[in-house]
């Protein structure tokens, strides 16, 4: 440090993957920040539950505490940095970092999803800054471009590849025809599925950046509990095949929508076509596609997750808050939840449906489904197959024009009971 | 306005297509900026050269003015946004705003490209902030995430389609095998080349952008006469199809990367594998890739030019502004230029080689050229064609392997004084 210099003192609470990947990238960019800033960024202290565990990792293992209050009362530490992930004791650790008059990094979604708008109002209320660019998307700036660089638009709608364990199941199902078991089996090989794979081939973790992201971008309060969720695990290599001779491939994608009569969040496979910027994000690649009123289409790309991405973002979120510190911003104003919105059932929701169904081979039958869904309001935009399966039954793809979920369901609901009818095989909305 | 609710009076420089985009967003997002920030945005003057002119144009007459004093002034002028575009007088007014302590926002990259940073300097020394997002690659955000988000990452490549009028171009040629003079006719017709396209096709356009990118990304001072600069005017539909069976596609590329032993900036056709994430950025649309040794590859993908999405970046940077000064931030550090690295020529520059070339169709003149590339040190990868294209004469398409491009042009000048060799009738380096 020259003579002028100055020094923010941060604390992390946690030291995983991304706790780790923190420390290295603040530990090899310290140079740069001292030219940038002329801050030297330390960490004065890292909360573990067992100190001893982690001696190895730090070079100061002195910095290691397994005592909140030691941060919570030290007046000369101004940022911290929460990556233990879950709910409890992370929520009640940054609100009473708050309190304490630090700003707080996070890279926990689980959090910002269930309590970002109570932690963004208590950061506010006690002048801090709160920044989680981490928690969506891992390394691509998406939050802080929603935030600042896109402000100037009403944004409407975001597409967003958000979680890359799927997008990587789906890849290897599209490019080498795998079913879903196996290209499971070898996500997890490769370390890009955890042994307990729930979280993300049902679509838990999707939801949770999308409904982060809904809020931001709508400005009104969007809950875990708001977003429809469908994962990937009844997706099969036969749909794939049907959607790839018709110009599509099939996705698990985060959709936000805000329109007339209210706002729309879901996670579930969608078709798309096979141009669209979306469809090129292969392997465990993540893409956020954005539409604002001026911008007009933008889409981020990058890497969803990883110690090193992670980290980026994190850091990045530090180093824009010690900017701050150093220029003696009393508080730099967030944005907050203003606005009331609806947020609408999937059964309010309008799309087009790509529906695969096993039906007895037999006269009449073609004629009863299209009776079916025209009794339920539902146009049939094409008939893609038709097919013997078996010697009894032939197999059925049909696109609907675009309509309302409710109008699908209650004519599937007619299907279930109609014996000419022996499988809704799949119903995949479509972009 | 509530009672307590602030107002922040701005100027705007201009009011030509990019000057009319900003004041149309402004109306329209005033009542969510003063839910955001509790502040209003008022454009409180608009200097143009002949106010009767723009009467039509805005709704309140009395704010045209053609004195630029008037803004100089006024004191409660807090933003001064730069749209008239060129150098002069555009660099002086920016100079006087910040020596009045006005902040400022430009979309000038003419201006940023040559004088970026002197102009931080200036705005940094007066305690003023200089935003310039809207001057490269009009509405996607660009220039704050490498200056935020990205912050914690040493940037090590840029590699961007920053340019929408030549993009359009090649798209044309690329999918439906067009040649040039009638894609460029295509583009003039749909309004997105210019009369004179020189700026763009010639590549000039897209160099500005990248050495502004190069600068912010390298931290180091990259003028416009750093850039090597090659347009598409002599790219061919030929040399586009063979692309294609080679599974590569053609693109304009602003390319940056700050190698051990200096920086490269340049702009030139390229082949990119098609499976690339660049080569699916099609039509008018833009990209810039970018590489960080934290986050990995990232991408932004959007409209580089047009009203409106240059007005979004230009209003999101005046929205920034404005909440760092309802914050009374004494100002917010910019990245500044504190390295000085070397800067390559195009000689010293590394790439893989494609090289059509005519030649006299008898035995010994392939062996002839590839023993002076071997003369001259460059291997090639590979022969991929070599047809009769008349009696007397067959073409010849080579790859080579990486190497210095001073040994392509050594090799070249042999084949210049060879009889044997009719014409080089393309060099297009491989990304």
């Amino acid at each position: 440090m020259t003579q002028d210099s100055k020094q923010i003192n941060i604390a992390l609470l946690g030291l995983g993957t991304v706790g780790e990947g923190i420390y290295k990238v603040l530990q090899k960019q310290a140079p740069m920040m001292m030219q940038k800033l002329n801050t030297n960024i330390n960490i004065s202290k890292i909360l573990v539950r067992t100190p001893a565990k982690h001696v190895s990792k730090v070079s100061d293992p002195s910095v290691l505490t397994d005592n909140y209050d030691e941060i919570l009362n030290d007046p000369s530490i101004r940022i911290v940095v929460e990556v233990m992930g879950g709910i409890e004791p992370a929520f009640t650790y940054i609100r009473k970092a708050f309190e304490a008059g630090k700003s707080v990094v996070t890279a926990n979604k689980d959090l910002i999803a269930a309590h970002g708008s109570e932690l963004i109002e208590t950061a506010e209320t006690n002048g801090c800054e709160l920044r989680y660019e981490a928690s969506v998307a891992g390394g691509i700036p998406i939050i802080n471009p929603l935030l600042n660089s896109l402000a100037a638009n009403e944004i409407t709608e975001i597409t967003g590849i958000v979680n890359g364990t799927t997008n990587f199941i789906l890849t290897k199902m599209t490019k080498e025809g795998m079913d879903y078991e196996p290209a499971l089996a070898e996500a997890m090989r490769l370390g890009y599925a955890e042994p307990d794979p729930t979280n993300d081939v049902e679509g838990f973790d999707a939801a949770r950046k999308i409904a982060i992201m809904a809020q931001i971008a709508f400005h009104t309060k969007v809950t875990l509990s708001n977003v429809y969720t469908e994962g990937i695990t009844k997706v099969t290599s036969r749909d794939i095949s049907y959607a790839a001779a018709l110009g599509w491939v099939i996705k698990l994608l985060g959709v936000a929508r805000n329109t007339e009569d209210g706002v729309e969040v879901r996670v579930h496979p969608t078709l798309i076509p096979e141009d669209h910027p979306l469809a090129s994000v292969t392997d465990s690649y993540n893409a956020i596609f954005v539409h604002g009123d001026a911008v007009g289409d933008v889409m981020f790309y990058g890497r969803g997750a990883g110690q090193l991405p992670t980290a980026s973002s994190a850091v990045s979120d530090i180093f824009t808050i010690a900017r701050h510190q150093a220029s003696h911003a009393s508080s730099v104003a967030r944005d907050s939840v203003f606005r009331s919105l609806p947020v609408k059932t999937i059964d309010d929701t309008v799309s087009s449906y790509y529906i695969r169904m096993i039906v007895e081979d037999r006269p009449g039958v073609l004629a009863s489904v299209a009776g079916v869904f025209g009794n339920n309001s539902v146009s049939i935009q094409q008939i893609i197959q038709k097919s013997k399966i078996n010697d009894a039954d032939s197999e059925l793809v049909i696109i609907t024009s675009p309509i309302h979920e409710r109008h699908i369901k209650a004519a599937t609901d007619v299907f279930k009971t109609s014996p000419a009818i022996r499988e809704i095989a799949s119903i995949i909305r479509v972009l």
